[in-house]
């Protein structure tokens, strides 16, 4: 899995989670799809302890799927939050714990490319690892692992989105019509910005 | 401000949040930083209502400063939800409205400029907005808008993060650097993977 590089980082230290020294975690609220913490924090390099509310999230993975044509496999997915449909690359929870491998990771992201999507990796396909980010860092531990898969080819079985997903449709998109609907603000959600623009930076995509 | 163009919807409907009927909302936890709701919403386009735990979170504002040579402003700021130190691009959250002005975002995009990294823009500089973004469009209704400002410099007072803020320092970065760092996940936060995702697309770094 690819590591983190910290050299900007001018202290050493501040990176090594075991650092920050949690004195107090109260849970305010709990459900089954986030927990609201309360938490003082010892920041390491600062001396003030700190007071925070942090919500609690599962970890999730994000696939962009590029065909052998190069076309990107985006989904058209109806976000009862933010009240819109909006097409974003496949996205899911990882189910297995707070701290999940490379494989199960792996397995995340095979599974929701063929129920979100119905699409599969080739025979000669494969999944490159873009490294984790963090949607919404001063208010939840929420941690998302960005992985390319390709090529990939539409399944046999078809797209099979679970019973609690609003998923209308699939469709493949262009480099050129991914670009300008992220330039027109069409895409509109971190997964796929962000992964966008790590494949950029990597010269994945260009 | 620029509006999203919907071209690749196949229901014009379906992004008129108007045509999205809450047929229930309850408060399940509140405090200053976010309200937990339980939501039963008819999402257009699909008959049977669907239940949902929705965060409710004010809206923020992300910022790129460019400077006359080309440089980008980050600071380095202690993230307690996640335990990390993060090189970010300033952003901050808008206090006045659920829905602020055009005006009340570039107010509070001059503000967190000055008060996290200590710049501002220069006589003949200006703002640019490049669009919203939802960081977690399947648990939060949090909403960031993204600028552009450029080109910037250092004030006269320096930087004066608030009270409540840990920013240790920040620093300017060439595109290399600033793509490097995006490559490596030394960049780990939505606001600016987003950010440099639509500058990208817009053409506006290359």
């Amino acid at each position: 899995m690819l590591q983190p590089n910290w050299k900007h980082g001018t202290q050493s230290f501040v990176n090594d989670e075991a650092a920050w020294v949690v004195t107090r975690s109260d849970i305010l609220f709990r459900n089954p799809h986030l927990e609201v913490r309360d938490e003082t924090v010892l920041i390491p390099g600062k001396d003030r302890p700190r007071r925070w509310t942090v919500v609690g999230r599962k970890k999730a993975v994000v696939v962009a799927p590029i065909t052998t044509e190069g076309r990107f496999v985006l989904i058209h997915q109806a976000r009862i939050p933010v009240r819109r449909w909006l097409w974003e690359f496949p996205a899911g929870q990882v189910d297995e714990s707070r701290t999940p491998s490379a494989e199960q990771l792996r397995q995340t992201v095979l599974r929701e490319l063929a129920e979100e999507a119905g699409y599969e990796l080739t025979t000669d396909g494969d999944l490159t690892y873009l490294g984790h980010y963090f949607p919404s860092q001063g208010f939840t531990d929420e941690e998302n692992h960005l992985f390319v898969a390709k090529p990939v080819r539409e399944n046999q079985v078809g797209f099979q989105p679970e019973h609690a997903e609003a998923i209308s449709q699939h469709k493949e998109f262009t480099l050129d019509e991914l670009r300008s609907m992220i330039a027109n603000s069409e895409i509109q959600d971190a997964n796929t910005l962000a992964l966008f623009a790590r494949m950029v930076a990597a010269g994945i995509v260009r």
